[in-house]
């Protein structure tokens, strides 16, 4: 899976301790041996392990053990464990950690979202979107691929998404624009939200290649999907809008081909326990 | 209040947009004159709106309304106006948007606990930890700000913190140790973290500035107060761990002077709604 | 159309300029009012002009003229005019020049490929590799934008193109990882790579929603367009490899929908006369 | 030979693969050990090989062969091998194939004109000016160092350099302001661009260190030499405009002592086959 | 202690070879195998061993023996010893060298202050203010500390400082905004500048934690001191203004608690002589 | 004169308080208008003006008068007043002063060296070297020319400089490796570092443009340039080490041309008052 560059890892170190740790210099405890061993408190799918590990690595400490990102442990496993001298295992410490449990909390929910909707609907595409934390698209993308999602967008230079606000500036008939789109750009598909099953189905009918409902019920996506699956091809139908893994389940059942969802992105960090003491 | 410098803006906006907007660009509506309104959904804490208004305007529009950072604003209250090209308002449009919802999301929660801890003690300070998203600090700590609480410390390099990890490399009283600590760093509080009355007390009478209550319930916070607050001079006592804003006005009860919290860090970001469309 | 950030215009500016202008200082001509004049020795499609300009702006000098990125213009046209003091306008002329002149060049050679194209096949795309200048990612974006033509891929993170290279680890039919990846990806188009009629048009039928032929002549290009023009959907033939102005026409009259080439990126930067005096 | 900075080699890689190898984790073959062959297709002078190499070992290949640069190999000398994951061989692939493409064009033309021009004047010198690819100083140097020339000058703050454009600036007698500059950058050499036989030996003859001839025929470029060579001391002449590697040996043959060309910047990338496959 | 990460180790090196070592590469000697020795010209504490080390592996040499940075060694003492490519130990060789004699000079000055104060008051502080040269304040915190004294303040975000020309903008009476500040910052001491004795022991009175004496005598710090020591609690009051090795004695013995001085910045750096040469 | 671009004034105040000023806002006068003012408290040579003018100007205060870079002022002169909101000024405050003050202290004590050493020798040229602050190039040599000295070299890229230490891999006589360094380097002048009168004289004789004397005594300058004057070309020599104010007349008045002296870099700031506070 894909690494954070070093430079990063830097970074993020940097912002927390420009100067040092304090704390452990004036103890004068930072040259004495220790252990430092991540676990989960509970359940989760581990992200992030390869940049905790190589922050570690970085200041000193010797990784012996890690799981790589993207694997499910269960409440209690080791995630990952280093020795090293004090100083370098507390400026790793809290960072490393954040770290850790920002993405895996990503990752879990991410997962977790997967597996209600392929329940349901066992091929089904859980697509993230790109409004994860300001600044961190990054981990954030690492967490989701390790949750067993795909972006849906990487952002504005790279797919063509027609929002209901681009169209306030077009006129004319959907069909002339979409046509004028896909022959403009032959490579990728075109995406269109659409907040009806009226308008969904008549920009699938005007040959939008993706059809993204925005907060349609499942069952207006069921009704979008039963109008649009004989059209030849068929669009994909996509299901965006408040999806959460409470309601996945329901969406997938609805016949959409994919879940477009945010709510990876917020709520509580995973829970990383850490142990951290000098080496008996 | 502190506004994030040009370049943080830039790469805000190139990260989304590196090559600019592909869609506003093949639609052909990059020139056309539009405008663009942001508006709180819910009653929330307004942050990053000088972040927000510096985005449109180096994209070259030109915004006619700004509401500033920290302010209280109820549903339905617009809170940025801006106006100018199409293809600008586009490509500022989900950055500038996911910016202010996430940075007003942590502000909001913010002010909700202060509020909750000072109706009970009008003058409690809460804290907000640097367990933000990774990266995203100069974000964090300015939401955290723009909701009335404080840092409780920027990092590793400019305050002394002593938790039991370190605690596991010292042998000793711990008076012996602190009054090391206050020897060497007189001008900066001593702040110890202490998992039990009996040692935080016992901390307390050792000399520590500040003791910080790692996960004791409001009853154990009382004991704690009640036990030091004679002390000359009297210790300030620190509630940390779990504080959120359902049991803030519980741990102020209990007399601590501080509530220590990372609750506003998660959390739905602000839902903030954006209208853009031609100027009619 | 987009701009680079300023930062990027003040690091080229750095890069030749680190500390000043020598000459120009030990000249002492420095704040003599002067006057600088781009024109172009040719024709050509002007690019990266707000960007030569804002160096000039950044510099302290006024810029009174400057066409958009993506005007073509006959021999002879001034394509920017600035006035401002002499140590401004020597500071930022070399820069701007090799600027606009590269992506001009680029922008140009876009053009050409693009109008021989589609002067026998109107609605035909050109798509420019990622094989630009290592580095210049940004500048090489905008004047393939400039010059008509879109962009094949920006990088790896965000299209699917199954080369020979990664056949190589892959078992079994097509069919089977074909449709694999569009199950994964159903946003996306799938390109595959083809080297032969053979396999182009077994890819096709294998359901690949680009087929992107490597080095194949016009008349076999016409060929897999005659064998999988009829296929529901239709896949998009790309003719890849060696497409330059001269072969366009003959590539593009074989009917395949995209050119993909590198061909812009290399050949002399276009030429632009500069005339830097006092103002008289 | 001076090698990029780790920083440089991960923004390159970062800028095609920001989010990892979208299709090479869809196939599923990250994991399957590979192998990747660099080969020339032509003769050439590789380049940026130390940075090839560099990118295939940071993201966790074996480099097993490299060539250094500046080496120069036959057609189909293998310059480069490395086995690894096939995730790190793709992800890596065609951002160090087309580094060593663009340099090793450029390092091959210079040697080009290097050649042509020691062919008949063996102690001449060929340097490149700073009219590289915007923002490429860096691999463009490596690059004509690696051809065998030098350098013109890097930028504005270390050379003086006297152009009709400064001279318009100036009043009175080439031999004032010459010796002015003598005077005040003791340490350098003063080098003026001329545009004529007349004012090229005139300049000599007034002080100048370096005359660079802008587009003086050999013809002339020998007349002016014949006319200095006598003074003592004798200047450099240097020819600059339009030189390339067809007319590089008539420039030599005149006598002057440099050759000043940006031709090697621009010209096809140098054609490097690379072969990718699983470890049989 | 802390060490300077990477990317700044290759900052400081590409600021001065950004291109290679030109006399090294044209003498043809880069890959001649040489020794690089540092020694102390005087008795000095060694500062940015690590860096200056981490510079020559960076490069190519092998590092054979390094102080810590913090160690005071006699003159003539050997502080680094490494070989390598004569092309690798000449990129180094100033930048190296000159980070060492800023950074040990700093350190070494740092060192006699404290040792001066601390002869007389054994628990004394010395305290460094934020006035380093600027942009450098990693190295200058480094040599601060390496040289036995703390960090004032790391700057504006994390420290509670009241200048006089903060209190210009305050009405009222200072225990008002001290009570306020107090209460706002519980976790931090609220430090205070007065520039006389009557001011300082009213700051005192009024609640500051700290009181900094601006450009007091030791007699007026020393009525200070007594005026203030039994409040309880007791003030930190801390000497500022002109505090130089040559008067640390005179301040610490009137009892202040801490020096704050800013005299190790200024001063000539310490003086490494390195011996540079090929390998016998 | 030069200018530090926009990113390098922002990091310079982001490294000082990258969220914010604490105090001010605490105090709650952070809107509140006021008036900074700069005042030389010595005679000095003002310098980085611009830049500090250009920090106060981001925050949003308004500079009112701003003497420009290399202006000498007289002690007590104002050189900067701005006004705006309290907080900008207090944010711009130290960083703008110690920037102004480190640069001016380097431009003044540069400026004394010119002058002693021209009141003997008019056209002498005083070259600082590259042993500035690590990290700080940018602002040394802005010092450095605000000063009326030269920039000795750069870096290792852009001059030929050997020194013994490049000569102890050297084999045989001087003028074959001078020779070869002359015709490889045709632009550039060749400047050696001699330790003994017979050693520069032998070097003069042997070809070396530029012959740097390595701590020899004004005497034996005197008779370097005594025995090399005649020389035609005659070499260009240059008094290096231990050169200061002190001693610039009596090393200049030995008839050298250039003096390299590193002298400026060290020494303390100049001493720039600031008055802050509300406007009247």
């Amino acid at each position: 899976m894909h690494r954070l560059p070093d430079a990063r890892l830097d970074d993020l170190l940097a912002q927390d301790a420009p100067h040092g740790d304090l704390t452990t210099e004036l103890l004068g405890i930072a040259e004495v041996p220790g252990r430092i061993v991540f676990a989960a408190r509970d359940a989760m799918v581990a992200c992030c392990m390869e940049e905790a590990a190589g922050m570690l690595a970085r200041l000193g400490a010797e990784v012996t053990d890690v799981v790589p990102s993207g694997t499910a442990v269960p409440a209690g496993a080791q995630i990952l464990a280093a020795q090293g001298p004090a100083g370098a295992l507390h400026a790793a410490w809290k960072v490393a950690q954040t770290l850790v449990e920002y993405a895996s909390g990503i990752a879990t929910r991410t997962r977790g979202i997967v597996a209600a909707a392929r329940a349901v609907s066992p091929g089904i595409v859980v697509a993230c979107t790109r409004k994860n934390f300001p600044g961190a698209k990054d981990i954030s993308a690492k967490a989701v691929v390790a949750g067993g999602a795909s972006l849906h967008r990487l952002g504005l230079s790279e797919t063509v998404l027609v929002f209901p606000e681009h169209r306030a500036f077009l006129a004319g008939d959907p069909a002339v624009w979409l046509a004028d789109l896909k022959a403009r750009a032959p490579e990728k598909k075109i995406v269109v939200e659409a907040a009806t099953v009226v308008d969904a189905v008549a920009l699938a009918r005007a040959g939008a290649d993706v059809v993204q409902l925005e907060k349609l019920s499942p069952a207006d996506g069921a009704a979008v999907v039963k109008a649009t699956r004989d059209l030849v091809p068929a669009p994909v139908i996509a299901a965006a809008g408040g999806i959460t893994e409470a309601n996945a389940a329901e969406h997938a059942a609805s016949g959409v081909g994919v879940l477009v969802t945010s709510a990876p992105y917020s709520g509580r960090p995973a829970d990383v326990k850490v142990t951290l003491g000098p080496i008996a």
